[in-house]
């Protein structure tokens, strides 16, 4: 029952103006994945930098996808904000409509969407916010991929709505029992062993440790490897490479559609 | 020789947060104007304002285009700013495709593109702006009509490499005998009447009287009048009403074309 | 027991570039108030107006404060953030040393601190932020006055750590029972005779009826009219004559200090 | 007639939110440098960042200055912007007392202004914009130092009013025969080597040779090296030990004051 194919993605073009972020390796994992979020200019991200993103995508033939967040460079898009479903899908549609240009300048179209942080986490559990986000790319773009976790709201309203969603699993965040990803503070950058391990029990048991120390099951379709975590191409490549040495391909989701 | 119809453009949602511009009459204008330039997000405007606007130009028929500006909200980009047209193009780019995302979640296309006051005034002089700009539009949509003036770089590139464009008459600004417009501080409001009769002149006779105080020969597909003008209401309201008292409809531009 | 003087304060100076705010009346409210709450750039506010509204206030003798907000000009800090007391402090220091800079170049000094919207109302009941924020302020100033509810947290701890503090009574908004304001939506604006009768009362009986239609207790240093409620000018000249009628005297406040 | 000591000044705190400049060297930097310029939030720095830079530099005993810039974040204050002299000192003002006030909060005090980028170049050679800045600091601080370039229109109006100045002289640039610093784009990072003996040189004996190969006489007091310059530690760690090797001691100018 393994997997055959696993689509990796990881958050690019996350700089500002002169600004890079992490070990600012965007380049260098940018050949390895096969779906990249990329920054649209409210948490990071300005128009030059999403060029050169969408252009690098193209370059190595990987599926693109717009990461829209709350407007907070400052906070990095990672601040829960209070604001209305109706104003944060305006954010989010006019973030996904820049890139979009972008992509039709370059001759490409868009995979998929995927709030990032604060607003990703906060669609994951808020009704209104998913509800108003997944008709909204209905009326859009009823085949555009939704990126969302499988505990979430997001994933549960999707499915109902019938929008195309592609589950995620977390190679560089622990979780809980309940399946949710929890937030710690490591005090040294992650073994890329010990999470291309991880990513491979997931990806051929359908199983991961919890912080609690007991398995459960996950299922998923793309498994995400954040750019900014520390020594981030260092995990991705030992992932990429250990898939790929048990018989994974790494490619594009074949997206859970209606 | 009189003109039939004209095109009547107005610059609209250049609010930003709870602020308004002007005398915040876009309601009020909108149902009277055949084009409106929809501010973009960088010297004003925000998605919740654009998506509010796009909706009134749906709702009376009017066409509408993107209005990009510089980066520079508390200066309400109208001040020039040194940067390589490759940046700045990124920056329509971003803001061309934000609109175009509303427009496509309200079934509209868009008719245009204006860049606005600054950058306006830079693309009309700059030849490495204004051809960066048009060739970067072929790629995108060759059929998406650019306004300027026709005493600028902007129109002489656009025709050369045909790129559709509509020339612009300013009822609210003065022209100097080389028929660009000259920036004047009016003490005191425009008065409505006045400002009608220049217009239609113009769409009659083909002539405006310049601040030297002869006459200069004009043409143009559409009239601007900014809503951010003292009074602006009055103008449009005296404006149209007098155009059609003449037999000059009001309707969106003939494009001059490839 | 009713008062001899009392403070009237406002908002003021809450612009941002070509943009007013309400009905655009700084100018005509400043004269009648004597105290000024001057927006510092973060959700209103910018170096001109700032310093513009500090010379305003050194015309009338108005006694200045600084009315720093969550970095959200978008939502003019009304959106709430999760941010941790120490960032949000901060930001605070630093709006408050940028309109220090202003009083100092126009020879005033700053009477006091009154944080905006969404920041005020998490000070008022997070004990974390407020404690932060009065210990700062004790560190930089411990003569300058805090405005906040008395039914707040901030309020509790500035007594206790000896910052000098002023109790506002909201004009212009509704109390429930618990001596908290409630937020409501006015469809007509507010009637000034009204608002005044509600001032003058409160000074001279010390109550005020609360929207379930009770009167309860209510002890305050200075009464805050908002500059951007509709007719806010209408309100608070009535309210200053209606309180001068009474022979209550409007004055700055005298501090409720150690 | 060699130098004594001499101040070696370096820009600090330029990350914004979550991201940080150059190599991320600031905190070792800092034990090496004598003064240094924070930036203030409007091209790079926020309150946290500030704030942490304070207190680095007061653990060192380094002498701190306000680094204003233009308000473009995105653009690193480099662009150039056609804006009023007045407008532009308000910016100053506003970011000069944002540092000030972190400077009270950790019991130290301003001890010079540098304007950042493109600031720095168009006060070099606008009259309007260095007077109107020197006549502010005179009634803000007449003690407080400016920094520019001999070669300025700055430093000539600073010494006409009598304001304090900091003469610059540019370990990192080149200069050409007007004494003036060259944009050089290097393809490889500078030699530590070379530019701590061009700096010793300088002190030693007066003379920089220029990109036209010649030599000229320059005169300053205090070295500039940018902690964004590719390898900066290096160079200021070099450019140290080879001033002290040479007996060359690291300080604080003495300004050349009234």
């Amino acid at each position: 029952m393994s997997k055959r194919s696993i689509d990796l993605n990881s958050d690019m073009g996350e700089g500002f103006g002169p600004w890079t972020i992490g070990d600012g390796v965007d380049e260098a994992i940018m050949p390895l994945i096969s779906s990249a979020n990329i920054a649209t200019g409210f948490h990071a991200g300005d128009p030059r930098i999403m060029n050169r993103t969408v252009l690098q995508a193209r370059e190595h033939g990987v599926c693109i996808g717009a990461h829209p967040g709350f407007r907070d460079l400052v906070g990095f898009g990672r601040r829960d904000m209070r604001e209305s479903a109706e104003a944060l899908v305006h954010d989010i549609v006019y973030q996904l409509g820049a890139l979009r240009e972008f992509a039709r300048l370059h001759g490409l179209r868009l995979q998929h969407v995927k709030p990032h942080g604060a607003l990703y986490m906060q669609a994951a559990r808020d009704e209104a916010l998913s509800r108003r986000l997944i008709e909204t790319l209905q009326e859009l773009e009823p085949t555009l991929a939704l990126y969302c976790m499988e505990s979430s709201v997001t994933y549960r309203l999707a499915r109902e709505l019938n929008q195309p969603v592609v589950r995620e699993f977390y190679a560089d965040r622990d979780y809980d029992a309940s399946g949710s990803i929890v937030f710690t503070r490591y005090t040294q950058p992650l073994d890329p062993a010990q999470v291309a391990e991880k990513v491979l029990r997931a990806c051929t048991e359908g199983r991961v440790r919890t912080v609690e120390g007991k398995d459960i099951p996950i299922d998923f379709d793309s498994v995400c490897i954040h750019s900014d975590t520390p020594g981030a191409l260092s995990l991705v490549r030992a992932t990429r490479e250990k898939l790929e040495a048990h018989g994974i391909r790494i490619a594009p989701p074949s997206v859970t559609g209606p």
